[in-house]
């Protein structure tokens, strides 16, 4: 397969040879006229298959406002229309392919309820879907691992079963002992030699603390690169040196954020965490469920929100935000072989936008999506679907 | 004309009996099966027709951080580029009809380089589009009064021109002068019995006080009703009983609060605001133009913004996203004879959603749109178009 005439992330105009999944060679295009830009496929850095809903019917939303209200109609709601992990999942990863997002990390319930169901259903799915987009599960504790007892086996066994990472939520919060959490799950990461990605949504100076206790267990195991907080709301309510020592510290770790951009609560600084070093990286979190209805499997959609959240205007800043759905997101997630470099898988997002900052703010359905060398998805389409 | 077999705002199903460009009767269908969500025609509070870059290529920003940067360089580009504010206005209509926004309120800038032109330009395009969609315009100093000799002037010959509100801007930041600054807009309004729609960007106290003394304004000419301040970002910064005094005080002197919803900064309150008596409701601001890339004519994705930035979930919470960019926003700038009861002008939305948050969340190209009872879009194509 060759790509004529289009422009990597705006560069000059060149031809992509594609053999056997991979990016073979770049040559210099001989045509004239306007080349088509060339993004590399999306990457969702943060979701949660096993929660969506999409592709069901309109489902009414009537849950009351407090996290436990949340966690509990999930866990009833699941039962009551029976959800199924593999079927809702492989719509959502059909609908973000369709869209561009060639790689994804979602996380995976592992609870008294779900214990290891949802990870099997999802395990099976990565690999029926290992073609056309690599998925990453991370093994998540959304209802704590302290206070259930067989949270901490079930995700032990998870990890053996085969999730890509080990997860975390809110140490201090659901567990009530942010040492003894965080204590498990840095051991679980130790013991199956994999990464970490912890949902901290802990405000103010207790998430800091939480922050810090993480860099500390990153740096003393050596695994900088790979431990990631997700949300990490805490670095947008403190300022000023205080936000700088803790990005400083996360960069010395090297533990990068993923955030969500949600339009209602401070995040944590973008422009910042890259002048000191942290990486900064973009996913969806949730996507139509029983948390909220709102979001799209839409990487370009995510970069938008990020350009609206951190007052990205200029074109050289849009082009920022798509870096966060894109080569941030495969760095901080460990997504190998990822770029428009000779050698890397040849995930290529054709988009009909003359710049990146107009593909970000258009956010048309790709012409072409082309995944480990295979055509998936055209003008929002999936390739025989 | 009869729309056979809708369901007004999610209630039961009815044919809505149109002549004469307004709705004659609205009778029980007697088909059986769902019928089609109808929506009133939806209501743009707040944007800038003369400032768009709207059907033009695409315009690469390169602009300066302060808000001198970006108002000089707005006048610079119009010269260098050859804008139009009726063509590119025209073109943002035209958008804004095929997603079904029938009523807009639109700010005019008057300054010293514009001075009438772009009044002129816009009150032939409010005729042109009248029997289409209905266009309100606030004669708005954008460079400020005091600043400029001519404006005052130039914004009472606007009203005399025929423009439908008077418009003000941060009375300190940009005239430092708050009170003339003021004093000036509310006598023009008084002269010319016209409302007024005052951009107010001031933060914290600052912003507070000149709500204040807008309030007081309002209060003493028995203005209430008929006062607009947009943004007002000051009701996002005072919290608690400081927040809740104001709003009573712009409750009190009936002063309704319009917001564009930025994800990137704190916005008055939306359900305290309705608590107290205050009508908020929403607007795109700047869409495509030389201050800002983002935003669209798209009032169900502006309300899919609100319900964002608010965190409405549940779907009585989504649907008061959906008040502010129909009943809320016709109440506050005065749009008449709105809505979907009898001898209302037709202004009608038909969309493919089970509920009206669905409407929101999905906000889909609206299957039919009808203005003063004649078909003027389908599946979010112009009619003749």
């Amino acid at each position: 397969m060759i790509l004529e005439h289009v422009s990597p992330l705006g560069g000059a105009a060149v031809d992509v040879h594609v053999a056997e999944g991979r990016i073979a060679a770049l040559t210099p295009s001989t045509r004239e006229g306007t080349p088509r830009l060339l993004l590399p496929g999306l990457v969702e850095g943060h979701c949660h298959l096993d929660k969506t809903l999409w592709g069901r019917p309109w489902w009414r939303n009537e849950v009351g406002p407090s996290l436990m209200d949340r966690i509990n109609n999930e866990k009833a709601t699941r039962r009551a229309i029976g959800m199924d992990a593999a079927r809702e999942g492989r719509a959502l990863c059909e609908a973000h392919l369709a869209a561009g997002t060639t790689r994804l990390r979602s996380h995976v319930d592992v609870d008294e309820e779900s214990r290891l169901t949802h990870v099997e259903k999802l395990l099976a799915l990565r690999e029926e879907m290992a073609s056309r987009i690599e998925i990453q599960l991370v093994a998540f504790p959304q209802s704590g691992i302290l206070r259930t007892p067989g949270v901490e086996e079930w995700l032990d066994a998870a990890l053996r079963l085969g999730c890509d990472a080990v997860g975390g939520l809110d140490p201090s919060l659901i567990d009530r002992d942010p040492v003894r959490h965080l204590d498990i799950v840095f051991k679980l990461a130790e013991r199956h030699g994999k990464p970490v990605d912890i949902h901290l949504h802990e405000a103010g100076e207790l998430g800091a603390f939480s922050m810090e206790l993480i860099a500390e267990r990153a740096r003393a195991l050596g695994m900088q690169g790979r431990v990631v907080i997700s949300h990490g709301f805490a670095l947008g309510d403190v300022t000023g040196a205080r936000a700088d020592a803790l990005l400083a510290q996360l960069a010395e770790a090297g533990v990068a954020l993923c955030t969500s951009v949600p339009p209602s609560r401070a995040v944590p600084p973008l422009k910042r965490a890259r002048e000191l070093g942290v990486t900064l990286f973009a996913g969806n979190d949730n996507i139509r469920d029983t948390w909220s209805p709102h979001n799209a499997p839409d990487m370009l959609a995510r970069a938008a929100m990020v350009a609206l959240k951190y007052e990205l205007r200029r074109d050289e800043d849009v082009a920022l935000a798509l870096d966060a759905v894109t080569v941030l997101g495969a760095q901080a997630c460990g997504f190998a072989d990822y770029g428009l470099a000779v050698g890397a898988r040849a995930d290529l997002v054709m988009v009909e936008a003359e710049s990146l900052a107009e593909a970000v703010v258009m956010r048309r359905a790709p012409k072409l999506v082309v995944s480990a060398g295979r055509v998936v998805a055209r003008d929002g389409i999936l390739a025989g679907g």
